[in-house]
C-alpha cells in the first residue's frame, strides 16, 4: 500500500536527500457483467482512484452502497479483467440485473465519491435495504473515547505515509472487528461494506463505524446502506451529514478524542 | 458557509448541550447549454457536493479543469436555473460545443472528484491547454515556510467548523492572491481556477498553489490544467500525484510546515 521513493527534505534551511514513502494511488475500473435473454452485457460503472488491495471487496462494496446490487446473492463471481489488476469485473447471476436507474439518460454517472458525478440531485438519496431495521443498540461513552487509540494501533501504514484514510468497525463493546485504509475515504468504507457483504455480516447494526477523518454526506449515505447505526468520526461532520444521520436514525459523533466528543444526532444510544 | 446547530458535547465524562457550527454541504448540479444547427441542448454534467458560495466560479472552473470547455471565450453566461440555487447552468456561445469525449458511450461520467466516476481509465489524463508553456519561475524556501501561517490567517471559517478544505494562490514572492474553501478539496481548487478564468488570470504559471490537506492525483491534474507549476500541500501526496507532477513538470512540495517541507518533484524551482 506504499511506494518507496527518494525525496529532498528541507528542514530548518538544510536540504537532504532521504528515502521516504508515499501512499499508493491507482485507478480501479469497476464493471458489471450481466445476461439478458439474448446477450451478455459488460457495463463500465465507475473508475475510482484507490489504494490497491481488497479490490474485490471495494468493487462489491461500491456496487452495494450505491444501490446497484441489492444482496450478496446477486453476485456470481468477482475478478480482474484480462490480467489487468486495475480492472475489476463483477459478474451477476443469471436473471440478476444491475440497478442503473439513470442509465437511460445517456450519462448515468455514479462514482466512488458517493454522490459526486451523479447527474441529478434527485438521484442522490440511495434507498437502503436495511432502512426499516429497528435497533436497541447502544455504546458507552468510555468505549467511544477508547477508539482513537485503538485506531492508531491498527493504522500501521498511516505512520509511514500520512496519506491514508481509514474506516474501522468495532463492536458496541469496543472490540476491534476490521479496518481498511485507502487514499479515498469512500473507498475505505466501501472495502468495509464489501468485506462484510462477502462474509455475510450485513446489516452492521451492532457495530460502530469509526472514520479517521471528516464525516461527509456520502459516508453517512454509504453507512446507511450497510445498516450502521453508530458513526464516530475523528474529524468534523458536514451539515448534510448531520441532516442525513438525523433522518436515517443514525447516531453521529464527531471530533472524537480520548477526552471527549461531540454528539450531533440521536444521543439516546450513548450511555454515560 | 456554516450552519448554526446545537450539539451535545461530552468532555471528561460530562455532557453539555452547547451551540456549535458545521460546514455547509449541499449538492450543486452543473449543466451546460449549447446550440446545434437546429436545436438547443441542455446537458447535465455533474453533481458535486459543495459548500455554497462562488458557484459560478466552481461551475466554470470544473468545466475547465475537466477539459469540457477550453477557454473563457466559450462561455456566454453562467447562472442558476429556475431560481434553484443548487442548479448552475453554463451557456456556451453560438458555435461552441462542450468536449464530452465519452458521451457517446452511454454513460459518460465526469465528476468533481476529478477522476472518480470517469468510466474509463483511458479517460483519466485530461490534456492541458497550457502543457507546453515553459517557465523559469522559482520560489525561495523562506517563502514556502511562511505560507502555512498565512493560510491560517486567511482561513477564518476553518477555525469554527473544522470541516473545510482550502486552496489558496500566492505569488512566488509569497503575496496572497486568493483563497477558496469547500467541503471538497477539488471544489476549493475548481473555485480558484474558475475565478482565475473569469478574471483572465490563466495560466497561473507565476503562482504557488497551496493546499490545506493532502495532494491527490486529481488535484495535481486540475492544477496542470490551470498551468500551475508549483504546488505546496500541508499534507501528504499520493504516489500518482507524485508521478503526474514529475511528468507534467510541476514542483510538488508536501508536509509543508513553518520549519520545513518535503520536495517530491522538480526541486530546481526552490531556492535555499
Amino acid at each position: 500500500m506504499q511506494k518507496d521513493i527518494t525525496i529532498n527534505k528541507c528542514s530548518n534551511g538544510q536540504l537532504n536527500t532521504v528515502p521516504d514513502f508515499v501512499a499508493i494511488e491507482e485507478p480501479l475500473e469497476i464493471s458489471v457483467t450481466y445476461s439478458t435473454e439474448d446477450s451478455t452485457i459488460k457495463k463500465n460503472i465507475s473508475v475510482t482512484m484507490r489504494t490497491p488491495g481488497n479490490d474485490a471487496a471495494l468493487a462489491t462494496g461500491f456496487l452495494f452502497t450505491e444501490g446497484i446490487i441489492k444482496s450478496k446473492a446477486a453476485i456470481k463471481s468477482t475478478g480482474i479483467l484480462l490480467s489487468d489488476e486495475n480492472k475489476m469485473n463483477v459478474v451477476l447471476r443469471v436473471g440478476e440485473r444491475p440497478f442503473l436507474q439513470q442509465a437511460d439518460r445517456n450519462f448515468y454517472t455514479t462514482s466512488s465519491c458517493g454522490v459526486c458525478g451523479k447527474a441529478s440531485i434527485d438521484a442522490i438519496k440511495t434507498v437502503s435495504v436495511f432502512n426499516g431495521s429497528e435497533t436497541n443498540v447502544s455504546v458507552a461513552q468510555t468505549v467511544l473515547t477508547s477508539l482513537p487509540q485503538q485506531l492508531q494501533q491498527q493504522q500501521i501504514i498511516f505512520k509511514s505515509t500520512g496519506g491514508l484514510h481509514a474506516a474501522a468497525l468495532f463492536s458496541c463493546n469496543g472490540d476491534f472487528v476490521m479496518l481498511h485504509e485507502d487514499v479515498g475515504r469512500h473507498n475505505a468504507l466501501d472495502k468495509i461494506v464489501g468485506t462484510s457483504l462477502q462474509q455475510g455480516l450485513l446489516p452492521l447494526t451492532n457495530c460502530i463505524l469509526l472514520l479517521s477523518g471528516r464525516a461527509s454526506f456520502e459516508l453517512v449515505q454509504k453507512a446507511t446502506m450497510a445498516g450502521i447505526k453508530i458513526i464516530a468520526a475523528i474529524g468534523a461532520p458536514s451539515s448534510l451529514a448531520v441532516e442525513l444521520a438525523e433522518e436515517a436514525g443514525i447516531t453521529l459523533v464527531g471530533f472524537l478524542k480520548a477526552t471527549g466528543f461531540n454528539i450531533y444526532t440521536h444521543n439516546e444510544r450513548i450511555t454515560l
